[in-house]
């Protein structure tokens, strides 16, 4: 599919309320648990979404449209939830990650954006040259990636309870995605 | 985690208002989309889940509950909603889908289970013994699987759309689910 504004916004407007559906009111069991080591749980991959919106994608959006190629994005730290959401509850960060969401979209729909303004280039600091449109795609595609990985931990956590099953439950047959 | 019947329950409960949060009036241009031969669209997805809960996880469990492991489960039609489908929009499946599923939770709240119930014996035809436990745990994982795999099939159609950032998706560097 070619990248169409409309239909990025559609992904991105309906985030918040599946990660509200998927887990308000979640046992802990379900959402704080990992697959060991250098995994994330649900309650990790909505603090690191939330992380996102406050600092990264409307910011290199800005970069690419008002400073251009020459200004590389800073760099994201995608380990910043471990510190950021101590001593907040999954709801509080489900609310704040709505809040953020809505308020990013709001400032997407001022940038006015045209075919001309997705093709403007940014530099990533390890990717190099990238567009507007590719930014956007990818803020879309990241929480795809996310919600796919927050039903893979959890799936995950029922490994033995399933018992013979496990053979046809494809979810539960390779690894769980790390990032 | 062992399994644990209140935190089955709670999967089973959200996984209506997940589907529809994530694909209630998106465009078609994402929720028909399949990534090619043997793998299915969200739309198809939703038509299976829906199969099920006419078919195959309430009868399944009565047969354990009623008759027990001398009589094999019938077999299920994993690819039913191919004709089922057909000329409902994807607005009727999920409403079916999330009618189907509430009558099925009322339905195992009757069957009053308790520790032992859980360990009763079908015999499933190609797996052969399981528990009435797994085939409750496999119900629960069986819809995280198929969120994963709508993420998944959707996330793929941007696969072009995100440039350079492809190779920090992980869900585009994998094969999508196909069951």
């Amino acid at each position: 599919m070619e990248y169409q504004h409309e239909n990025t916004r559609a992904i991105l407007t309906r985030t918040p309320a599946t990660l509200r559906a998927l887990l308000a009111g979640l046992p802990d069991t379900w959402t704080r648990a990992t697959e060991g080591d250098d995994t994330w749980s649900a309650y990790d991959v909505v603090g690191h979404l939330l992380h996102g919106e406050q600092t990264d994608w409307i910011p290199r959006a800005r970069i690419i449209l008002e400073q251009g190629e020459g200004h590389p994005f800073p760099t994201f730290d995608r380990t910043a939830m471990f510190d950021e959401s101590a001593g907040k509850s999954l709801g509080n960060l489900l609310d704040a990650f709505a809040a953020a969401r809505e308020a990013n979209i709001a400032t997407l729909s001022g940038f006015d954006l045209t075919p001309e303004k997705l093709a403007l280039k940014g530099t990533h600091p390890s990717l190099g040259t990238v567009t507007l449109g590719n930014l956007l795609a990818t803020w879309a595609i990241h929480d795809l990636n996310h919600v796919g990985q927050i039903v893979e931990v959890m799936a995950h956590q029922y490994d033995a309870a399933v018992g013979p099953w496990k053979t046809y439950l494809a979810i539960l047959n390779r690894p769980v995605l790390t990032e």
